[in-house]
């Protein structure tokens, strides 16, 4: 970054926050120029870098002023998918989304991809390297069933700052954390059982479902405090549930933390239903709050809780380096993971092992924690822009994805198609769900450093946006009312 | 070696070849100095060793004899498996076998572990080395779901010389043969259904059947020739099977090639009874035999076999790189590799994609191919000599497993246990049954070098089954005749 467009981000962050209100006159280009100790030339790049904006409007003869600001759009309102197990559909949509990776010319604003850029991941390269040179043969052999030793040793101390004692002998590796939940998922459930899942979920885990016959039953989830627990509880009174997969902290696609209640709550609610919890923790460690968000398996006393994870989206997914802690089901999981790809890439796991060991985790965390949170800002920002008003947009709380609903019947498949041509591509909202709704919303990632490309490519989504939803029925009422303005604060974590 | 160690060496492979026959008196000292331009006291010692080993007997004043030999044991006869479809067990037979490699000290004679000690495998660690050194991002970023472009074209390219014409684009990577064998599996099955095996069968292969639900229907099979065809037909009119599972070359563990006319008359019955047919040819290119043995894909025009493979057993077993080439299943196929794993880890793939562009995987090949070959001789004479008579041992055509069976009721299990004081580790014959057959049975592997310790380790394990067989009833005349001197050709491959 140039000095001014350091200016420029600094001043951008004072009006996010409040610091200059909207319709303020901003300080004189003379006045911050003394104040920053930078060049006249250079703050009125930055001023007019802010006007290309629209975050100021510059007012003949009186300087400067912040544009008024729309309002910030309200959060999605509590979803209400069907109540009733059903077969999980919607493959083609997500080899679609999958196969977007074929293509070097798009911008792929759907995709779960973490940053990979960071120096702070640097020395991973050196250990790999380095790993070539020692001919380690252990890297040539068969792993052990379990994995790694030393990873395990490392993961189980990791899992401490969740709030979790757990030995490296409760820990197996997966290949990914896919493989942590298939296997999980496979360890507990029979084809014709049924699971509960948050709604919307992350299109991995529907699809095991799918793939293992087993019928997934959606529960009503709140974009600000997580799956409804009423909901479920009466789901569980309904239909025999074997088990709820959650993804409690920094949610896919929906960027929540559930509430340290709510986690309590539910693990009340699987040991009265004697249900398992499959906890997927895959973007738990990039939660924005220091220190990180519990998980339901730190509270987990018999067991019953399967808790899945991976590097992938703190480090690196090609390295494809997972684990479960499966509680009392580790014996029918490390069945289950023999039969599915016998033991894990060793060289992946150990360099992962050694960057840990030398210190290097927790400093990356740290930056891509922030990092992220600050994308998300710009990120949200330009959304705000560039979309229309009527929209509802979480507020995550970690990981680097934000969840956009339109009005109905919005339908981002289409918007999708006709993106395509712009090489651009978004996360269409019917993924996340067993039997494709959310076709009015998307799923739109920050991951990805904030360019001019990534600008042009919101303001030809928000004008796509915009087109479609004049061609839409007007918001319904309701809807609005719900959805607008609405003020939760997140209880205690 | 020293020098006395190879002369003794080409002496007992001339031995071995019938060059020098039982109770033929071996060529002076004097002369062997002269023919092989060593001294007189390398040749004294070369002849001591040999001594030593047995192989030659020494007759005062008169010089050195062949010494007069056991008959080579007979092949195995055809098995005799429970003709209906049964449950899979041995779960904890197959992870005692798993765990012994969490202990360094054993002499591990039943792993499925190659030799990764050859110099010609050597340029794969430098190509690791270098790819950490290039930070190629494509190593940290989530793989297609088909696998590395580069890889799947080698492999189409590899699989020209097992007589097939895939493009790269019908080959899906996978997590080793393991997952390419269950996702298979699982992509044509659902739990209940019936699949047939070969009888004895690899243990991966009836674990993944287990883990699904699906009952195995173990099929006789004959050491030289492979599943028995009629056995298969009758199995077929009585049952609906779904797919029939093979390992046609290279067996493991009996290390057959399957004739080519028996192979296509095995595709003929797979398409009268509308089966699919798992092709597991993760040892094909281990035959010892140049060029290698086809593949029944390779007659495949309906896209009925599913073939899986890997380079664990060719390069090394770490790297967990496989495929499938899945045929009419392949979409099928793929979202079982989705929700098994997600995609496969990208480093390991590329590396080995430079391997074989590099040029060194086929001179790797032809060097493990002699290597392993060297080996089984030195290995059978061994077991030959340091095992009582009335057994019967395999004679492989590739691969690196020998298949070894003691007159019932010898217990195998009972022997690995008593073995395990002395740190030696076999794989007991009942791991290759679905209902825990073959305890009389033994698979030994002699992919790794031949060393004074592997010698001590056949002559302890000698020592016992004899003990052993002491203990055991006779064997009875029926087996006697059958297996004995059973002298028959394979037909034309
Ligand atoms: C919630 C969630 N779980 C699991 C995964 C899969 O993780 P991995 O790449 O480690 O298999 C993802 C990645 O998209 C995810 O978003
Ligand atoms: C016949 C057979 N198939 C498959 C495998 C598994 O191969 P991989 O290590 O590539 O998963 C083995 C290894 O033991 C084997 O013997």
């Amino acid at each position: 970054m140039t000095r001014y467009q350091r200016l420029a981000e600094l001043l951008a962050q004072r009006i996010e926050q409040g610091l200059y209100q909207p319709g303020e006159r901003l300080p004189s280009v003379r006045l911050l120029s003394g104040e920053h100790g930078v060049s006249i030339s250079t703050v009125q790049q930055a001023y007019h870098l802010l006007e290309e904006k629209q975050l100021i409007t510059p007012q003949p003869r009186s300087g400067y002023f912040v544009t008024p600001r729309k309002a910030a759009p309200p959060v999605p309102p509590l979803t209400r998918p069907v109540q009733r197990p059903v077969e999980i559909t919607q493959w083609d949509a997500v080899m679609d989304l999958l196969n977007a990776r074929l293509d070097d010319d798009m911008l792929q604003l759907g995709s779960g991809m973490p940053n990979i850029d960071a120096v702070t991941l640097k020395p991973l390269w050196k250990i790999i390297s380095r790993l070539g040179q020692q001919q380690d043969p252990r890297l040539f052999s068969y792993d052990n069933l379990y994995g790694v030793p030393e990873l395990r040793e490392q993961i189980a101390r990791l899992m401490i700052d969740s709030g979790c004692q757990v030995t490296a002998d409760e820990v197996v590796i997966t290949t990914g954390c896919h493989e942590a939940l298939s296997v999980s998922i496979r360890a507990i459930c029979q084809p014709g059982d049924i699971i509960a899942v948050e709604s919307p979920a992350f299109h991995g885990t529907m699809q095991t479902l799918r793939g293992f016959g087993i019928r997934a039953i959606e529960i009503p989830t709140d974009s600000v405090t997580g799956i409804s627990l009423e909901a479920l509880e009466l789901a569980f009174e309904q239909w025999p549930i074997n088990a709820v997969v959650v993804v409690p902290n920094c949610n896919n696609p929906m960027g929540f933390v559930m509430p340290l209640q709510r986690k309590q709550a539910l693990l009340a609610l699987a040991q009265r239903f004697d249900a398992a919890i499959i906890e997927d923790d895959v973007y738990g460690e990039l939660a924005f709050d220091y220190p990180r968000p519990v998980t339901i398996k730190s509270m987990d006393l018999d067991g019953r809780v399967l808790l899945c994870s991976s590097f992938s989206k703190t480090l690196a997914p090609g390295l494809r380096v997972g684990w479960v802690v499966p509680g009392r089901y580790f014996d029918r999981v490390l069945h289950m993971k023999y039969i599915s790809t016998g033991s894990t890439v060793t060289q992946t796991q150990m360099a992962v092992a050694a960057f840990i060991r030398q210190g290097h985790y927790q400093p990356h965390l740290r930056r891509m924690r922030s990092y992220y949170q600050r994308n998300l800002e710009t990120f949200t920002r330009q959304v705000r822009h560039h979309f229309p008003c009527g929209i509802c947009v979480t507020r995550p709380q970690g990981g680097f994805v934000i969840w956009v609903e339109l009005p109905e019947p919005f339908d981002a498949l289409r918007l999708n198609q006709e993106l395509r041509a712009s090489h651009i591509q978004i996360a269409v909202g019917s993924l996340f769900s067993a039997s494709g709704k959310y076709r009015n919303c998307l799923r739109l990632s920050y991951a990805q450093s904030f360019t001019e490309k990534t600008e042009r490519a919101l303001e030809v989504l928000g004008a796509a946006v915009e087109r479609a939803m004049i061609c839409c029925a007007p918001v319904s009422a309701v809807h609005q009312e719900e959805g607008e303005g609405r003020v939760r604060e997140r209880e205690e974590n």
